[in-house]
Formats: C-alpha cells, structure tokens, sequence
C-alpha cells in the first residue's frame, strides 16, 4: 500500500494560478508562495460583502481514539465528492504544528487520496504563520521581562505572569523552567515555562479576528499577568498591540492550496482543540464561503470540543451559522468505544460495536440540541466487515437517522459520493434552526454547567476551591460575559479519559479558569493539560531526511 | 528629510517575474513568494556550470562607529550605479535579523535610495528563512534533551552540551536559564541560554554549504557537545541530520528581491560577524555571479573581522575569488577614530580626521595582504564640509589610491557612478594576485597569530590557560586543520573596544575557543561575546504599527 507521501508526490497539482482563476481571484486578491501555494487578501471579505455566502457544511466526529477517526480525511473527502457532484466547492482547514509532526504523527493533512497539498510544505513550515505566531509571543515576553528590568513602571508581579514564552516544538525539557539567572544584567530571575505555539492565546486570537483592526484590538486586551495589587496588565498597558499586529499582518492572511483532485483548500490557523476553541480561522472559513457555493470545514476532536466551541464560540465571533454537520464515525473506534481494545479491532465483534453507538448517538444528540441538519459518515477502513457496516446504517435507519459510507482514504471524491449527495439534499430539504447552547448573560458557573450536562451528559459540575475564588474574581473584573471554552480530555465525554462509551451519571470537576481575554473566552480546566507536549523515544524525526534534488522523506 | 519606509512605500516596484526574466531566469529556476520577492533554486549554479561568473566585488569597511559606516547602502548603490553604466549587476546581501529590528535598529536593508525592497518584508519575517533555522536549531536541542530522558544510549554529559537554543529575538531573561525542572517526566534538569537565531551555527553552516548534500554533510558533523568521557557527540550520533535538512531545504535558497532603482539583488543568510563569519550565503554570491556580469556583496563589520574571515572562511568553502574590494568610510567615523565624540561631529575638524585616517590606512595594509585592487568609497553625510572631503581624496592621491566620494544616500545610483567607474576600471586593469593569509596546515596558533599580526597590528597573542588546553584537546581530535573565525570587538582593531584609530603595541588575548565543526572553523574568542542581545528601554517595537489596510509603520 503506498504511503500518503507517495500518493502526494505522484500527484498532478495545479499551478496556483489556475486555482485562484478558479475562484474568480483577481491579481490583487492573491499572493503566490511558491508555485502551489497562496495567501488570500485578508480584504477579499469586504470586496465581496454584497455576494452570497456559500452553505457551510461542519465535519465534527465521536470522541478520537487511538483507532483514528479521520476527520481531516472525510473533510478533504467530502469536498472533492461535492465538486464532482457539481457543487462548486472549497475546504477550510486547521495548519498542522511541526511539533508533534517532528514527534509522533510526521505529519497531518488529510490522507490517503484525501489529501491536501503540497503536504511536506503544509506539514513544514507551509506560509510561515506558526512562526509568525511564536515570534508576536515571544517578542510579547521579551517585552514584559524588559518591561520589568527595566524599572518596572507598571508594577507587574513577575510572580504572577500568565504569558509564557512558545516554541513550535514538542520539548518537554522547556515546560518548567527558570529564567532571568546570571546577576543584574541578565534580568529578573523568576519561574517560567514555554508552551508549544498552537497553544498560544495568540493563536486562537489569529483564528477568531475578523480583521486586522479587530486583530489588534484583541491583541490589546490580552491579559498577561497581574500587578502587585492583583491589577490585570494587558498588552494596551504594555503599548506593543501595534508591533504584534505588525508581526502578524502576513500571517492573518488565508492560505489557499488544493486537494489531491484540485479542490480549493484554505488552510489557516490551529489552535488546540483543549485550552483553546480548534478551528480554522473564522477569516479562513468566512473567505470560503465567499468563494464557494459550499464550505467544507472541521473542528478539532469530537464533538463535544471541536463541535461545541465552533458553535458557541467561533460562529458567535463571526456572526455567522453553519448549514449542516457530519459526523464522523469508524466501525474500529466505534468497538473500542463498545469495550475492545486496539489490538483487537481487525476482527469482527458486532457486540462491541452495538455496545459503541453509544458514544455516537450522545454526539448526534448534541447536535440536534444545536437546532443543525446533519448526516452521519462511516470513514471506511479495510477492516470493515460488511456486516458490521450493516448495522451501523441499520442502527441509523432505524431511527431516520441519514448515513453514508465514505471510502474516501481509498477512492477519494468518488468514494464520498453518496455522502455529498446525502448532505446537500439534507441543507435543501430541513429546515435549520440554529442556537447557542448558552447565553452569554448567563454566569460563567451557569454555562459551564450547561455544557457539561448538555453536551458531555454529566450530572453536575464540581468547582475546585481555586475554581470558586476565579469565578468571583472573574465576575468581579467584568469577564462573566465572554463564553466559555472547555479544556476536557479529548478521549471521554467525560473528564476521564478512560471512561469511553457513554459515560452516565459523572461529575466534571473544574480545576481552575484562565482568562483568553484577547481571544475572548475564559478557559475552563477540567484536569492536567499538557500544554507543551514531548517527544517519544524514538521520534519521527529520526526517519525523516531529504534527496539531494529536494524532495522530502518519513513525511506520512 | 523622507524616512526609509516613506521612500520605500513610494517606490515603483518591479514584480517579481520581470526581475526574474530580466535574470533570463526559467520558470523552473524560481519561485515567487508574494508579488515582489522569490526563492532561486538551490540547483541554479549546478545548471549554469558552464556560464562564466561575473566579477565580484567585495564591499568592506573601516572599523564601526555609533556615527555609522552605511556599508549596505554603499553596497546597494553601487550595485545601483553599475546597471547605470551598463554594467548588468547583481547585489547579494545578508538577511537583517528580527530581534534587533524589534530592539534598536527598526530595520536593516541599506537606506535612502540605496534601499533593497520590500523593506517591511525583508525586516519581518521574509521568506521565513531564519525561522527555519531557528526550527532546526530548536529541533536539534529538544532532541538532545529527549535522548539523554530516553535513557541517554549515547552517555551524553548533561553538563558539558554546548549546544543552546535559539530565538529570533532580543530577549536577555533568556541568556542564562535552567531547564528540565517539575520532576522525572520533565526531563533532567541542567543549566542551558538561549541564543539569538542568527549565532546559531546552523546559521552559519547554511551559508557556507554549497550544495543541500553540503549542508547535510554539515549539519551531521555538528558538535553537540561531549560524553561523560569527553568525547565529541555530534549530530550524525543523534541521527537528525536528514531532518534538520529537511527543515531546511526551502530555506537554503536563495531569495530574489530588487532594490528601489529595480537592480536585483539576492539576500541570503545572516550570520554573526563575530562568533560566525559574518557574510551572506556562498549559494547567494556564487547564484549572484552566475546571473550577473558583476555581483556587489558585502561582509559584515570592519575589514578585520567580515572580510578577513570572507577571504580566509568563505571564499575558501565555495572555491572563488574576489575581483576587488571597496573600503567604505564616513567624514563622520574618521573623526571618531580621530578622537572626536559622536556629539562633536557636526563640526568640520580637519585634524581629528586626520587622526583618524590610520584606521583607514590599516585596512588598506590589509586588503593589499591579500593581493585584491581596492577603490575607497567615502559614504556622503550632509555634514560632511567640501574641505574634509578634499582631505581624505587628497590623502588617497598622495598615495596613489583610488577613492570616490559616493552619495547613494540621497541619489541613489546616480550618486555612485563615479565609485562605480573606478572600480570597473580596478578590475580591468589591475593585476588581481589574491592569497589566503594563512595556510590549513599551520597550528591553530601560528593562524591565530597570523591574523592577530597580519590584520589587527597586535605585536603579540597571548593564550588563557582554558585556550591552551583548548587547543592541545583540539589538535588531538583533528580540528587543527580549519581555518579561524576570530571573535573580536568591531570596534576596535585591538580587542579593546574603547581603543579607536590604529591602536599599536598591543597584545590579542585568546580567552577561550569553541569548534563549529559543522561550520568548518574554530571561533576564537578574544572576550566575552554577547549571543543574545537585551532590549533597550524603549524597544523600536513601541513605535511599531499596521494600518487598518495593512501598511507597516515605525521600521526604519
């Protein structure tokens, strides 16, 4: 079987030109990056503000497992399938972090003939955004310890600094550490610690600005530490706003690639799916929708993050609704959720899988609650056995519940044929009726209940001794009004990973809060989050390597 | 009086594809990156090897200032000039570093009208050339620190890895830090700093491999640091080199933009002047000779420093010579040296010029070293008087020197004609005899020394007890046969910064070395080098901003 790096390098790509023709782009909506790559005018919005958004179609799927569920893959799948049905169509997707593709994964962009393109740059450096990303953090530290050395006007605690430094990298050796040491020149000694760049406050601002003024007035607000009278200080405070947003200017621009069958993809920005909202930038999705007559995008891990924050934060920072929902599915994560484990899942077990739905059927009930139209897609696995397939639409069936089979690793748009028909015909024919979870007058205590027990299925929510004195001081500075972005383990409706399934009758303990005051949601904690992860013992860098005529190997 | 970004944003820019066509480039021999700037395959001179290089000139300068030399600008008129008599030329320079751009500089890509372009761009992230290095940098430490978690197989000593980390930013609280803390899933703890990006190594390792088989080769011979026994671990130990290459394979191309008169000009690779060899890539001069009739390049610093190590280090690693070099010195700087203080300089004074011309005339000695024809170019300030000028071309003619008054400043092109006749005539008629000053063969010492003599004016060295046993452990493991990379003060031709002119009878203290094996040369430290520069107390990034409309404001 060929690799995705295989598949990607035997394929024909297009000269970016004749993609952005494509989309009717004009020489000043566009900048080439090499010869198949683009950045998008962060202005094409605005030229286009009298045209008609396209329908915006949100992959979502159950919770991941080690199975993989291949939500990125059914997301480029669909688009292709959607354009050989005639629906003029383009995808709007998350940048993968080097970190972990130098890591564990060696690389992130679909797979199989679900891919988008040139993968080895997108998996690398790609337009640079990530870097921009970490060089607008840490130009933001190196400012604040300068700040202090240098006679600390703004009486900042440098014990009670929020901002940490980034690196687009998984280094474990940098989570805690101490800086400013080497005598008077050399800075204020104090505890620090950096976090991978995706995790960055900065990251998540980059995705839910609308314009590059809306960017710099988020950029402002961010709260990086406090003074010695518990005074938050901002980066108003601080007066950089203007050189962040310099250093970002480029970057907040969309990127525009193109799937393995030439489909349009935008690509642009990625936050983490935990302590921020993992989506797109809503520039990245709002642009397509400009350009599409349909907008294929996704949000990060299972519905009860990725599903939940694109719904209650991001189409609320945008001001806008999505169409539809797939949610995506796999017979083998299907199992495990039911009680098998990872080596067992090549063999057929209907009692496992029956036992699985479960977890699916919370995460359709979720979206109902959304008021959304949706369809289910099985991702196909040459495991499958077609009984198995069998049940899962006879499950569906059951309950008029539209299903599709998608086999789009393998066949690419022709294998998301019936699920693009599916969905386009479920936007023409229900009758959407979209609405926030939770209300943003509700109290911060009040959401997060709300989420827990609508989305996760918790009984109650249980608030830390930490947790209680924040939401006061939270309240009391203002921030009740902004929604909440959960940070919960991916694995588990609940806040136990080890729980799969459909967990009953749990509480979500809440740890402590922490104020994205710029991005404008107060993160939520629900245990440990690894904010900068680290490298496994033989990582995949070790396997990657370059020919002398440039072409990239052990990317997949 | 018009600022550098005012000129800039008002210049007619060329895009990109015409400068490309202009260079008789093939579609296949370039990539655009935005509208105005491009990368050239690394495979160019390879392809071109039966073209004639064009003649390069090497611009250099007297010892540094706070008044200022303007050898970019000189460097960038010049080029300018030559086109201007019909002489098809083209520029190769290095890439500015972000970090000082954001702490003092605001901007580094000549001046006036002798400016590369876009500037905003070149200042910020460019094509995202020194990120990648920064990547690669950072890949190689996390992986160190994920070997020794691991079990540490290759009984690496955590106290002695001399490889740091990097970032592209001024920032002292991380010169000297701890790492590793929070207990045993966090790694070991141990004393590391970070460095800027541009000292790194790897840096320097981009600019003098000359194929990305070079560069591979290269980065595997990277010393890391050593074992518990004292032996040297590299990177090829750690079996990363193929992907620190891949990280790098984009960014090792050279990059295409165009100064504000439309001459093209190649800016490629940014190292040190002191702990590195200060001179952009080899790919970017050999790439400019292959394209140009005559190439404009520069190296960093003074004579003593950048083009003592061009001439010794990178003409050596790339098999080329210069044809001849322009010494660059200011009316203002001469003074200095003279004796004057940077307040006084205002004031005609023709007996601190006076003074000061020995600093000149030292490295005028030097550059006849090495056997190249040389004009003098004086950089017009508009304080210079008609009698100071006079002064030094009188001064040149009695010795029957070439020099020329250049204005590029504020002409542009036109204000170097006359420095770009005499240097054209320089080449024609000179008898060019170049040598290296030293031999591989001669002791770490005896080159030490050589230099110290030969290009300082030093009477003598003198050797740390560390630097003696440095050197006794490095002839035993065969480093003694690289050539020197002399870290110096550029302010001084003694290792004194404070000692102006031409200071004499003075001893070079050799306080420690440090192998760049990657690199191919052993840096020589003459005192304490600053690798990671602070901010001041108001960084130029306060003054930093954006428009609405994405306009850059405050570089400069």
């Amino acid at each position: 079987m060929k690799t995705d790096i295989q598949i990607a390098q035997e394929a024909d790509l297009k000269p970016i030109e004749e993609i952005a023709e494509k989309l009717d782009l004009q020489r000043d909506d566009w900048e080439p990056y090499g010869r198949t790559k683009a950045k998008i005018s962060d202005h094409l919005i605005e030229k286009l503000k009298h045209k008609k958004d396209g329908k915006i179609i949100l992959v979502t799927s159950i919770n991941p497992t080690p199975a993989g569920e291949g939500k990125s893959t059914v997301t480029v799948g669909l688009g292709q399938a959607l354009n050989k049905i005639g629906k003029h169509t383009v995808i709007a997707l998350r940048e993968p972090s080097l970190g972990p593709v130098m890591g564990l994964k060696g690389g992130a962009a679909g797979g199989g003939y679900s891919q988008v393109l040139p993968m080895e740059d997108i998996n690398l450096h790609f337009t640079g955004d990530i870097h921009a990303i970490t060089t607008a953090n840490n130009a933001l530290a190196a400012m604040i310890d300068n700040h202090i050395h240098r006679g600390n006007a703004l009486n900042i605690d440098p014990r009670k600094i929020e901002w940490k430094r980034v690196m687009d990298m998984n280094d474990r050796a940098l989570r805690e550490i101490v800086v400013g040491l080497g005598g008077p020149l050399q800075g204020i000694p104090r505890e620090d610690g950096f976090n991978i760049t995706v995790s960055s406050e900065i990251m998540a601002i980059l995705c839910l600005a609308t314009s590059l003024k809306d960017l710099k007035a988020r950029l402002a607000k961010i709260v990086i530490g406090y003074t010695y009278d518990d005074e938050p200080v901002t980066v108003k405070d601080l007066e950089v706003e203007g050189a962040l947003t310099l250093l970002l200017k480029e970057a907040f621009k969309p990127n525009l690639v193109q799937t393995i069958e030439n489909t349009p993809a935008i690509i642009h920005g990625g936050p983490f799916a935990n302590i921020a909202h993992g989506c797109n930038s809503i520039m990245a999705t709002k642009t397509a929708a400009k350009l599409g007559d349909y907008v294929v995008t996704e949000a990060g891990f299972g519905a009860d993050l990725g599903a939940e924050k694109f719904l209650n934060i991001k189409t609320r920072a945008g001001s806008f609704e999505p169409d539809a929902v797939v949610i995506v599915a796999t017979i083998r994560a299907l199992k495990m959720h039911g009680g098998l484990k990872k080596n067992q899942l090549t063999v057929e077990d209907l009692d496992a899988l029956a036992n699985g739905m479960e977890n699916l059927e919370k995460h359709i009930e979720t979206i109902e609650k959304f008021g959304l139209p949706y369809v289910i897609a099985i991702n196909k696995f040459p495991t499958d056995t077609d009984r198995e397939i069998e049940y899962v639409e006879k499950w569906c069936e059951e309950r008029q519940i539209d299903v599709a089979l998608a086999d789009v690793w393998a066949k690419g748009g022709d294998g998301g044929i019936l699920l693009a028909e599916k969905i386009v015909q479920k936007i023409d024919t229900d009758n959407k009726n979209f609405t926030y979870l939770y209300d943003l007058n509700m109290s911060l205590e009040e959401k997060i209940k709300t989420i827990a027990q609508q989305v996760y299925g918790a009984a109650d929510i249980q608030l830390s001794a930490k947790a209680k004195k924040q939401l006061k001081a939270f309240t009391s500075r203002g921030w009740d009004q902004l929604p909440i972005c959960m940070a919960k383990t991916q694995y588990s409706l609940s806040d136990n990973p080890n729980l799969l399934g459909r967990p009953k009758d749990f509480t979500i303990t809440i740890r402590e809060l922490s104020p994205s005051i710029g991005a404008g949601f107060i993160v939520v904690l629900t245990g440990e989050m690894l904010t900068m992860p680290g490298l496994p013992k033989k990582p995949a860098a070790l396997n990657m390597d370059v020919t002398d005529d440039g072409k990239a190997v052990g990317l997949f």
